[in-house]
């Protein structure tokens, strides 16, 4: 598939259009200059129209998937993977928001621009990476890099995300009802299904590929009562002599060029400070007191955006050519 | 003071009656079969009627500090302690819920009574217990005195509090527009002033009072869009050999009689199931794939009243040779 | 069934206990001093614990009728009325929570203690009321029987409940991210299921079943981003020389002994005022500058307490004989 | 002051820029193509830097007015008069946000576009409208102004709105303590301070600056727990033969070409669906049963965009001779 000319607009399918990721993605393209979504696609809405008012749901294996130049597999895990494979045989360039492809089966490229993106330029299967594990590895990539951290001691994540992270299915334990005025850790105990994503990046972010290293952490991600946003808190066990200051100063090296990674220069982002943006805010603080030096580091974003549909589009851009901001609110 | 004969009803006062706490505690002792309250406080409402239509608020220096049985103090850090002595000196048993005496000044008794139980009965001053030092020492009590804990390596502490445990004086911050939708670190890096509470009540717990010993930690808070109730999640180093079982059952062998912990056999307590109650539940899980082993512990329970209004109604009551329970909502 | 001697508590069953409606009944139940729970039935859960540790669910049929004295029927619409049948032929006493008998079919009794004490007292079979008409018809039942409301014009109410009103099925419109930050009227245009019984109630409180006269209103429910809880605005047309004082004066003489009827004497009730309460609220303001006057009437109550499972426990301890009051949270 | 070449940006002056309202605007700005915060004022944080990087607040006598293009007045009652006429006599168009001015003294234009477009154009001072109007107003204008309206029966309307609609002050009723699972009127019975803008506005769309009719309503507002968007639920007095469709025909006659009116064809708008976006969504529907005929109406739209800033800048657009539409998002 060669660039288009002209800025002649991209076309775009969403596969499975109706969940909280499908509906963002949908709501993004919607202000895209160059992106436009051609087909949505429901099997349980197929006929109903779409938010937006310019198209309607249609099933999956209607859309013409060798009429688009990519396509967005919002699908159930398991599910995404078939059509992954089958868009791609159509000759369209493929994000999948799926945890299927995460392992790099099939030729799947790991999607997160920030770190790997000149592998991402030329490719045509894209794994979009999970919300959880965007944030863990944009704040810790430059110090593994560096070799700021002590990989002999564990790190702690505790992470708490907005309720639209779990899926717009219908389940008893995620009502209004049930969900307001709580909050609980979930999938602790390493248990979540991010873990061997996150596993899988920190290793080569610490250059495990070549030397089998692998990064000890503990995760425990907790739900909180808000509609969207994650917020993740990282004890960093960081080499002796180092601090927060040394952790922002390498932050400031590695993103000083990302129009998608901010970087407090002190203090600590909170939450709402990133929700509805395609950003990822990062920002650190000493402990005192400990004989092994701990770092607290706290990133937070959207995880509807910058975790997932806005990351996606950043991956789009790349693949098709496009200035890899085009179309993202920051 | 003698006790009351005929199980006649014991008088209170309350100083400072119109935050959440005072009102919590005056909402609580409207239930109590043997306590009630007398006098409630108020410099700003002084005249107004409070809730429950029985009383209207005096002035603090309007209160006839010696004809109540009991005083409970809610004042702001600073204020507390010239009324706690003088209420004292008036001749009223003390429990004061501010953090001016947890240091023990003045002969101050530290009220959590599921581990310093013998002490307060004979008490004619309490400091009771801050909102998150309850349940971080109800967690670890049974570890640290059994030797569970290894306390070589860090204790991390991720805590996350309702709104209602930063008072209900009118700071923007607090504002709903400023909290709803959002979440937040603050006072990281051991700042919070509950810190060296935590650090005091550890270190008693790990025998420090005779070796020096001190538990190292890091405690990170976080404010919740919810009214009430505190999770604090727990990553506790532990010993060889020991895990999440091990935890349990220390757990239950300690708090087997107490009717105010609930130590759950499996799984992990969410917040909203300990509130409007006088409980901290208590669940632990193991972490796998960790050379040196950690368990989490998630700690439950309602800052207003386990952590608050409710654990210093447990103190009345054991200084007034009440039993216990004595009005208390399980 | 004759009275229990010597202050024998009382057996009940729950059917569909698993609900809102019926969780909050065993919660009450756990406080009532004379009634407990035997039996709590759910198809789903049989055989697995219900909250409070000392019961567990059992199906339906599994639940010995004959050997309680009093069933509390909590199924959904069309499955509760054979079961309050089957209920009534083993011998017990029923109380209907569903819509289904407040028809008056075979021979139910409408459950609204306040109005009709009397008819209860003496049942065996009670239907009760909606939460919507519980509040509307205490607001109105002292105006209507004193001829103070103008039944030539209609009768406007705004209604807005907490999601708990709405039921704990898995439904995607009841979701967390679907409900957080938003509200929306819902049912319009008089096409609520309540209608038929708000219809049925203000008539006969206007004298209807002797001269067939009705009275017009229009109701529209609102749902709001709350667990619990219902507000009420009504505007009342009222007859010439009218105002909100008369309303007060006319409430405080009809509701002086209720203890379950709160009355505003001046401002309007918010709806956490009430919540966890047993309580119905009632407040009333005039309205500048019309020509044919209206008085704004709110009323405030916990759509699963004095809505729900609150009033039901009034109708059982009335038709089991014991004070009305019994294990009611004011 | 003459318009610009080239497409050469505007400047503008934001006064009492940290409110909800002032940075709601500072956002919107953010993003418009031509028009550029380049002062924003705030007595209490002069020195700070403001969201977005660019700006630092400083205190309002420091603003140059004489180098903007055009003042938005974001104060308190009362302190907005003197600096919009400031603003004004120094040479900048102005808009005014708050409600000194919609009485139109000072020759100040009401500023709704919709309704008043032409003169806005023209002015060099204008009133931006109240946000509870804003909604009424345009629900209502294409009824009035066709005679589809009986005035001789009272329109009532129940609205509800954000918390952030009250504004930025702390003030211990805004705390989300209080405001989270909470729900009241307030202001009711005609007292809220937006009721005589709205007369004035129902008159002049009712013909009544040449007959003198007014059009008798009831307003009460309620505060919801969400933290933006009014829903105003509207029961409409029509003329005999009127129903929701006609109603409904003629809201879509008359904005058919207006981009920030979204007039739903079938069923009524809900809060979530226009938050964050410029506009006003408008449904009806009919209720069964009433010899007098009403038609339920429902407006929904953000309280801080079509309802304060984003309106702003539709004026501001149109005072500047740019498209209306300029950097506003739908």
């Amino acid at each position: 598939m060669q660039q288009k000319m002209n800025n002649k607009p991209f076309c775009a399918a969403i596969l499975g259009a109706t969940g909280y990721t499908g509906q963002e993605l949908l709501a993004l393209l919607a202000r895209h200059p160059r992106l436009r979504a051609s087909f949505v696609s429901s099997e349980a809405e197929a006929g109903q129209p779409a938010p937006g008012g310019q198209l309607s749901y249609v099933r999956a294996e209607d859309v013409a998937l060798g009429e688009v130049d990519i396509v967005f597999t919002c699908l159930p895990h398991g599910e995404a993977e078939p059509w992954a494979l089958r868009a791609r045989a159509a000759g369209a360039r493929v994000v999948d928001l799926s945890p299927d492809l995460r392992d790099g089966r099939h030729g799947a490229v790991y999607g997160l621009p920030e770190l790997w993106r000149e592998v991402i330029r030329g490719a045509d299967l894209v794994a979009n990476p999970g919300c959880y594990p965007t944030g863990i590895l944009l704040a810790l990539a430059p110090l593994l890099r560096n070799g700021l951290v002590d990989i002999g001691r564990p790190l702690i994540v505790d992470a708490a995300s907005g309720v639209t992270g779990a899926g717009r299915s219908a389940k008893r334990d995620l009502l209004f009802g049930e969900v307001a005025e709580d909050y609980r850790a979930y999938a602790a105990g390493n248990t979540h299904r991010h873990v061997p994503e996150i596993a899988r990046g920190l290793a080569q972010l610490a250059g495990g590929a070549t030397t089998g290293r692998t990064v000890p952490f503990v995760f425990t991600p907790h739900l909180l009562p808000v509609r969207r946003g994650i917020l993740e808190t990282l004890h960093v066990p960081v080499v002796p002599g180092i601090g927060a200051a040394d952790v922002i100063m390498r932050w400031t090296d590695a993103y000083a060029d990302e129009p998608f990674v901010e970087v407090w220069p002190a203090g600590l982002p909170s939450l709402r400070t990133t929700v509805h943006r395609n950003v990822a805010a990062l920002g650190a603080g000493d402990v005192a007191g400990l004989e092994a030096p701990l770092v607290t580091v706290v990133a937070s974003f959207d995880n509807l955006v910058k975790g997932a549909a806005g990351q996606a589009i950043q991956n789009a851009n790349l693949m098709l050519g496009m200035c890899e901001q085009e179309g993202l609110p920051r």
